[in-house]
Formats: C-alpha cells, sequence, structure tokens
C-alpha cells in the first residue's frame, strides 16, 4: 500500500478522440497487461469502463520498469497524455485512444484472484458469494446494483411528489400472529423476552394512517424465516406505501403511474396504460394461476361438458369426482414435441399432482392421440371446436381434482411456453389480479385463514356472509403481476374496531385471543380511524426482472446462500457463552 | 365505519379567499364542534391543516343534524361552499374563510381520546408511546417527522447527483468484535448459531470499495444493545459514505457540502463554508471536549505554571501529583450567579469526578473569593491575566487528575451557558475534531483500544510509533460537531492487509484469533484494495437538532422507553415454547 500523490482527473471509461492531446491521471484497477514490442500495454478499470494505457522506456524509464511489476488487479494511478490510438478496438467505447504514461503510482498489490473478473466466468455460486468483493467487480453486476440503486430513487422521488412521507418504522418489534415464521431477537434488558424482525411493517403503516399521516411510504428491509427458494431470501426489501381517503381505484392508478415512471427512467420503455384487471376466479379460469404470465396464450379450456359422459373413464370418472378436464392448446406447435418430449411435459405435470397427461396432435388427416379411440365423433369434434384446435396444434388435457388441475396446466403452460422460447425477458406484460377470496381454508389447522392478512376489508356486500358462509367472502385486494410474478400486492384495510374483532373471530380467535395478540390495534380503531389502504412491492423480484437474471441473489449486494449462510464472512456463527447468559438464553441443541 | 363517497377536493390547510364561491370537499378530523347562535362550527383537520365549516339548517337540516352527533376526531368528509368568513380569525391561515356544508359523511367516530391532540399538552411520555398513533396527529410531530423525511430526501438525491450508489447491506450478519454490545438473532436452519444485527455497516462498505463500487452510501438502521439515554436507541439509523482514492480534505469538503444543502433546502438556513478543522489536542486544552460547543466561549485557561507553587494546597499538590489546574472565565456574569448558584454549579462537577469547585469573582474593589487569601499578589494579578479576567467576570477552577478537569470543565462551561440561556437553537455551528489518537488504553481490559475502530489508518509518519509508542499514533480520523453534538465521523481506513494485521496485533490479538474474526477483510485486503475512508452521520440526532428537539424520541415514530420497551404494542414478548425449540434455544433467567 503506498499514498496516493495523484488524483484522478478523468474516469477510465470516459476518454474520448475530443480529449487527444490532454494530460489525464487514471486510478483503477488493471484489468491485464501485455508486453509487446517492447512496450507494455496496460488496461486501466473502474466504475465507469476502461482505457488503455502504455508504457514506453522513451517516455519514463522508471514508469515503464515499474510497468514491468504490475499484475491482474493491481490497483495504480497513471499520467499520461492521451494519443489516438495505432490500432482501434471497436468494442471498447474508449478504444479510439490510449494514453502514454509519464508517471506511475502503484497504490496496491493483488494476488492471484480465486475467481476471474470477467462476466462469463462461470464459477460455481458458492465460491462467487465467498468472494463476493471479488464478484462484485464484474460489470454485470455492478450494472445490477447500479441499477436498484436507480428503480429506489425513482420510486422515492416519485411517491415524494406525490405528497407521500417516508417515515422508519421498528426493526426491534412484536411477532406477526398468522403470518410467516419470524426472527426472534432476545432482549437482554427484559430477560427471557423476545422481540421479532418485521415480516412487514403492515400495522404500524395502518397507524401511522390512524395518526392521520394519509400517505405513508418506505423502502424497507423486511425478514421472514422461511425456506429458500431462487425468488426468497431471509431478508427482503420492500416497497410500501399506505393511503388514507382513497378507494381501490385510486391506489391501483397511483401505482400505474410509478411504475410506468419506473420503466421510463431506468429502462427508457414506455408502459401502456392502465394495466388490464382481472378477477382472481377468471386468471385460474383461463390460467390456472393468479399471478398469470399473459406474454403468450395457451389458456385452460374447460371440457367437462363434453367429455363427463364419454367413453375415456379417466375424464368421465373425473367429473363424477367433483373434478375438472381441461386442456391446453400449444397452438402451431404441435411438430416441435415428440412424444419424448410429451412424456417429459407429463413427468413435469406429476411434480404437480397430475396423475398422467393426456395429449392430441390434430394434424391435416386427423386427430393422431393415444385416446382418440375413446371418443365418437361429436365428441372429438366438439373437443376440437373447444380448444380452437387446427391442424398443426397439440392439445395437453388434464383430469384430476380442481387445485391438481390448476396447478399442473397453470405451470405446464408456462413449461411449454420455455421449451418454445417464448419468454422474450424484453418484453414486460402486467395485470392487476383482483376480487380475491378473503379466506382459504386450511386443512391442517382446520379453520378459515386470512388470504391476504387478517386486517384486509371485505368486499361491503360480502359482510353479511362472514358468518354463514366466509368463503363466499370476497376481499378488497389486488395483486399486481408482472411476467409470471407477483411483484407486489395489497388491499383496503378494515378501519372499524368491530369489523375487524369479527375478522378475527372468523379466523377463530377468541376475543381473549384477538385482545392479547392485536389490543393495540383494535384500540387504535376506537378514535377516529381514516378509510385506507395500500400495497407492498418486492423490490428485489421487481430489480430482479428489470435486470433480466433469473436469480434475486444477483441483484443484492451480500445474499444469503439457500441453507441461510453467508459464505463471505460465515455468518451465522456460534455466540459465546458470557453474551448469552447476558440475554437469558442457552443453546439446547436437538438431540 | 362508512363507505367513503365523497373525496376531498382540497386540503383543508389551503384554504384563501380566492377559493370563496368554489364547491370544495374536505376530509378529516373534528378538531373541535362549537354549537353557537343555531349554527354548529367545526374546525376539520387533515395534515396540511385546518379549515372551519359550518352547519346551518338553512341550507341542509340532515347535515345539521348529522353535525349534532359529532365529537373530536371523528373522521368526517363534508361538501360545501367557500365563503368569506364573517369574524376573521387571523392565527389561522384559514381564518379568513369558512364553509357552509351542504352534504356530510360521518366516515367513523371516535371515543374521547386518552391524550388531547395538541402539541402543548404535558403528558407522560409513557402515556405518549403507548398511544403513540394519536400523539403522531399533534402538528408539532407531523412537522418533525416531515423534516426528517425531507432531510433524508435532501441527502439522497445530493449523495446521488454526487456519484454515490445506495447499496443495501446485510442486516442478519456476522458480530462486531471490538464494538458495543450486539443484538443477536438465533438461526433455525443452523442450530446453535446467531446472526448479529449490524452496529454499522462498516466492514461491508470496505469491501464494497474493495469491490470497485468506488462510491458508495446507504441510509440504513443500526442496532447497539447498550444502555439508553436521552439521544440513544436500541436501533437508530446512520447516513453512511464511503468513497475510494480520495484523501481526507476531499471527504471532508464533500460533506460540508452535503450539510449545506441540507441546512439550505430543509431550513433555508445559509451555512458558510469551510467549517473550523481542530484537532483533538487543540479540542481537549481549550473545551475539554472532543465534541467542543463552540456558540459560545468559556474557554479552559491552564493555571499550572502560576499555581504550582502556591500556598493553595488543593492546587499544587494537584500538579505535583500529574494533575492539572484550569478554570474557566463566566465573562460579566458574574452577578448573575450567588453562592447558592455556584454551590449548585460545585455538585453539578461533582457528578464528573471532581472533588470540588473553586471560584474567584472579580469586582471593581478586587478579587472575592474563599481562596483569596492562599495567593499573593503576584499569582492573583497572574491568574487574573491569564484568565483575561476584569470586573464582572467570575472564575470557576477545577484542580484533578487531566481526565476529572476535561470532563467536568467541559461539561460545566454548557452548563454555566444553560442556565444564562445562551444556547440558542437557532444558531448552528459547526466543526470538525481531527488527529484523534488512534488508541485510548483501556484500565478494565488491560490493553489498547481502538479510540473510533480497528479499520481507521494511522497517520503516515507515526506508523512507525505503532510497535512502541501506540499512545502516540494518530488516527486519520474526523469528528463533525453540531452545537456541541457528535453528528458525525469517520477516517480514512487501513487498505494493506500486513498494516491491518499490526493494527490488530497492538490491539493484543493473535495472528488467529484475527484470522478467526476478521479473516475475510484481511484476505480481500490482498486483491488489490484501493485507498478509501467515509463517514457516517447519526441521522436521528442530526434532524433532532434541525428540529430544535432536545430528545431524539421526538423524531423518531415509534421509539423505544429507556428500558428499550415499546408501550404500544408491548415488545418485546415471551416467545412460545415451540418456537424456542425450533431455534434450538432455551430461556434461562438468572438467579
Amino acid at each position: 500500500m503506498s499514498i496516493m500523490n495523484m488524483k484522478r482527473s478523468h474516469m477510465a471509461g470516459s476518454l474520448r478522440t475530443e480529449h487527444i492531446g490532454e494530460t489525464v491521471t487514471l486510478t483503477g484497477w488493471v484489468q491485464k497487461r501485455r508486453d509487446l514490442g517492447g512496450l507494455i500495454f496496460v488496461d486501466i478499470r473502474d466504475r465507469s469502463g476502461m482505457s488503455q494505457v502504455v508504457f514506453d522506456k522513451d517516455i519514463s524509464q522508471e514508469a515503464f520498469n515499474q510497468a514491468e511489476t504490475l499484475g491482474s488487479e493491481y490497483v495504480i494511478s497513471a499520467r499520461g497524455k492521451v494519443f489516438k490510438r495505432h490500432s482501434v478496438n471497436p468494442n471498447m467505447p474508449t478504444g479510439e485512444v490510449e494514453i502514454f504514461v509519464d508517471t506511475l503510482e502503484v497504490l496496491n498489490t493483488a494476488e492471484t484472484t480465486p475467481i476471474y473478473i470477467k462476466d462469463d466466468d462461470d464459477v460455481g455460486e458458492n465460491l462467487r458469494l465467498k468472494y463476493r468483493y471479488l464478484d462484485l467487480r464484474k460489470s454485470s453486476m455492478q450494472k445490477n446494483l447500479m441499477l436498484r440503486h436507480t428503480v429506489s430513487k425513482i420510486v422515492r422521488n416519485f411517491l415524494s411528489d406525490e405528497g407521500f412521507i417516508e417515515v422508519e418504522t421498528p426493526m426491534l418489534t412484536k411477532p406477526t400472529p398468522e403470518g410467516a415464521r419470524d426472527y426472534l431477537v432476545p432482549s437482554r434488558v427484559n430477560p427471557g423476552k423476545f422481540f421479532a424482525l418485521p415480516q412487514s411493517p403492515q400495522l404500524f403503516k395502518q397507524l401511522l394512517m390512524v395518526s392521520g399521516m394519509e400517505r405513508y411510504f418506505q423502502i424497507v428491509k423486511c425478514f421472514r424465516d422461511e425456506d429458500l427458494r431462487a425468488d426468497r431470501q431471509p431478508e427482503f426489501t420492500q416497497i410500501d406505501c399506505e393511503m388514507s381517503f382513497v378507494d381501490q381505484q385510486d391506489i391501483i392508478e397511483m401505482n400505474e403511474n410509478l411504475l410506468k415512471k419506473v420503466f421510463k427512467d431506468a429502462l427508457d420503455i414506455d408502459i401502456q396504460l392502465p394495466f388490464p384487471q382481472m378477477p382472481y376466479d377468471e386468471a385460474m379460469e383461463r390460467y390456472g394461476s393468479d399471478k398469470p404470465d399473459i406474454r403468450f396464450d395457451f389458456e385452460l379450456v374447460d371440457l367437462g361438458e363434453i367429455v363427463k359422459e364419454s367413453g375415456f373413464k379417466v375424464f368421465s370418472s373425473a367429473i363424477q369426482n367433483g373434478g375438472f378436464v381441461k386442456a391446453i392448446n400449444v397452438k402451431g406447435y404441435a411438430e416441435q414435441f415428440s412424444r419424448k418430449d410429451i412424456t417429459s411435459l407429463e413427468e413435469f405435470v406429476k411434480t404437480y399432482g397430475a396423475k398422467g397427461l393426456a395429449w392430441m396432435k390434430v394434424t391435416a388427416e386427423g386427430v393422431t392421440s393415444p385416446i382418440a379411440k375413446f371418443f365418437n365423433e361429436d365428441e372429438t369434434k366438439a373437443l376440437l371446436e373447444a380448444t380452437d384446435a387446427n391442424s398443426g396444434d397439440l392439445l395437453l388435457f388434464v383430469a384430476d381434482q380442481p387445485k391438481v388441475v390448476y396447478d399442473s396446466l397453470g405451470h405446464l403452460r408456462i413449461e411449454v411456453a420455455k421449451r418454445l422460447g417464448l419468454l422474450n425477458k424484453e418484453e414486460f406484460k402486467m395485470l392487476w389480479v383482483t376480487d380475491f377470496p378473503l379466506f382459504e381454508y386450511d386443512e391442517e389447522e382446520n379453520r378459515y385463514m386470512a388470504m391476504h392478512h387478517p386486517f384486509t376489508s371485505p368486499v361491503d356486500e360480502d359482510i353479511p356472509l362472514l358468518d354463514t358462509h366466509p368463503e363466499k367472502v370476497r376481499a378488497k385486494a389486488y395483486d399486481i403481476v408482472l411476467n409470471g410474478y407477483e411483484i407486489g400486492g395489497g388491499s383496503l384495510r378494515i378501519f372499524s374496531s368491530e369489523l375487524q374483532q369479527k375478522m378475527f373471530k372468523t379466523l377463530g380467535f377468541s376475543e381473549e385471543e384477538a385482545w392479547e395478540k392485536f389490543g393495540f390495534l383494535l384500540e387504535a380503531f376506537k378514535y377516529g380511524t381514516p378509510p385506507h389502504g395500500g400495497i407492498a412491492f418486492g423490490l428485489d423480484r421487481l430489480v430482479m426482472i428489470l435486470a433480466q437474471e433469473e436469480n434475486i441473489r444477483q441483484v443484492i449486494a451480500f445474499p444469503k446462500t439457500q441453507n441461510a449462510i453467508c459464505p463471505m464472512t460465515n455468518a451465522p456463527s456460534i455466540a459465546d457463552e458470557k453474551q448469552l447468559k447476558e440475554l437469558a438464553i442457552r443453546v439446547q441443541l436437538p438431540e
């Protein structure tokens, strides 16, 4: 390490022919060094890009000698005059110029790095995370983090301009009953008691509405101790909003404008407003999913009426047992799927509980299918008509209980589109899914659970059904879906203490339990609570899609692995006994 | 609770005479209702302020009847025509107009609130925190939260414009050795192991410099499990920055510009640049503090040379025992301090370890003092000269070991200024304190500790002293002080693995311990680390001073009490056994 005497005059990625003749100082990292024809060529890299600098004995013997010692990733400061480059490199924005160095400072050396600093290095993710500080030198990762910064900035300034105030809510707070699993934090000052890290600022933002803040937002860390997937992390970031004196359409329009701004300012993409709105029931019917990817068709077609009396027992008995028979038409792509391909699609749907996958290919000569023989001419004709099937189409059928049919065909249509290369990452299709059921029945707990959360308002006309048919009550809830990902969701909230208590009762809480767990909210609602509602976006997921990445770890600086550890710092780690004693806890490992 | 049909057309605080004749709809809270002369007057409050609406039977009997039921804090929506007010209220910005209501919607009722919604309500803080959602309805609290939002926004946009990228660092991370006490989070997936909540993103921001991010910032929650004071909370918010390829002066100038921008855009106050820079030693000499309040004088004067041979044993023996005798001159205010006042000041300095407080009043007739008799004429003259004492001045002396003298006189000058009303909250005086010692000796641990943190770079010319005289090594560290509060601090960092290892050695770590605790940093420093440094501001404290508040709880939406609890949610609370078992821990209360 050495003292830096020469300060940067220009960013390495910024030099162009207009700088020819100027003396500049670049600081950065040695991307590579080549010794050629008595000269030494070095690419200097900084956050902005790279420039080539040249060492020539005739200009400075001392700098030349120093340059001979330079290795990859050394940190240097180099001063010299900008010249037109002898052999232009059209692949570099600075490829038309080079700098002949008169003075070099080596600010730091570098050992050989355990991973290469280049985007297409296909090293394992564990090693990338262990040496994350090197992985983040890659231009793709720097671009992702800059995009994330830009998106946050756009969101903050947009919401601020719309009169929203960013208010920080506590990280050390109360557990979330009815939520996912909490992370707990033992309290030293109050031995035997625990804080929980927030799963979302839900109750605090509602209390801010009670307090008359009217428009709140926050970009905030939230925590869920759940098993991890490609798009989940123990800690994640939410864009969290809440508004008073609004209805559902006001919230939807505000957020459409927000997203339009993000796409325009971050990616220079114009998004058309308004987004389509689709009730939950319709989304399930047509796409088998409450977060449909609408970049392509292959919609589900119900065939129950046609096949219920057919000779194909698999279909007719499914209907008789209260199930569905549905199909998707992979329109025009029949030839692209061999029998082997279809067998592999069958394996795919089996992971969603389907017992099999029936299929038909339509050709000019008629239907090719192992199940064709079970249907009479009328039934076959009706099937083809219902699915709008013509020559060249492939029909894929699942017959089963409703949940299995939706799950397997819903995922199948995406799998088929993926195999056909129809998932265009540069296309962004959004829609709102609305009118969710307020409850879903939990077989394990043997009671109703809130589909979103227990503070979601029922649709007014459905309130009387709370006592008699909770399963029929619709929620004033809405999710925003982008290319098959739920990127955000929200609702209008209950704002009356009585209705909130009725809600808890439907969820199976006694009055005592409800007050013990949510007393401060029930109490707050008594003192003049305005109508309010809001939304929360998953920032990690949103940025992941905007960056055209498939894993949220690509847009998080220091993520955890799927085992919730950090290979770089080795967190989590063993705590010392003294501190555990102060916290009044001890470890008791499972036997 | 009722459905809202009429939407707000104007904010209640925005109506002026130019709106006369318009029909407007206001939504908000009933601040108060008065029934007078057959009319009902209601002040409607929203986030922007208040307007008076009037109910008149002749305009709408129905609205009048509804209005008779209105109580304080009811939530309403009221539509009507704006008229010139009969009796103008000069105390309200909307005091020249009133609205005669034709339609009223009562959106929600309110029970009598347990605290009043007015700024000068002097209810106890515990009750305020229990009903924080009501406390936050007060315009002073709303103003504070809006100021906080504004300051964050200004900081983010300024830093963004300066090329800083906001990068989120982990909340679930590794404990901080050499720091304060950590909050721990048990890991379920890795039983027996713990995450720690970050005390600051220090190592992550340094690793981001290793990764070539060059300019990083974050406004971020940090955590310290320490005993609380008026300006401390378990969780607090930091404005955290780090830059590569810069020296101390670059960082100082960037931050001066940032603060200038904050004062200008948030408060419309022009701050003069540059701020004074004062070495640590000078700050201690002159103010007895490394965070001097320079809004007033009363500087410390060293009198050791003058009194070391004097007949006053308290003074002379202090010097002989390696101590100091110093005084402050409370210039011109002698008459304002009675003997009783001085006795109470003596009690005050005793809390800082002083054994007593000697004093002299200078009058036209000479010196009045219980200790005057101990000094000869020359000594007295020299004392008065050294302290620049004239008629009307009060001298206050402390003789003791250096730490006690600095502590007691450093605090005394502030206490005296406070009693004299010299702490003008509308005056903002900043300075940099520089050249801190790198280490301080910890008697309890019997070793050197880093005064800032172990990653602070020593001053280059002092590096050889690391082995021989660690106590003499100065740090490339700087604090920014505003009106006697340290609002931020930073340093240039060590960026060589070898020097960092040497630093750990001086702190008493074996090589093995250093690698075990900080191995990832030592490793990272091997692969090309740029020179870098940064700063962190305490956002809560900064906003507190800008808001002219004296307690950070006034600028935090949902703070904890001094016992680290939240009276509203009752966090922390007992966890259930099932969850503790999943986390592989159990509670073991101290006996």
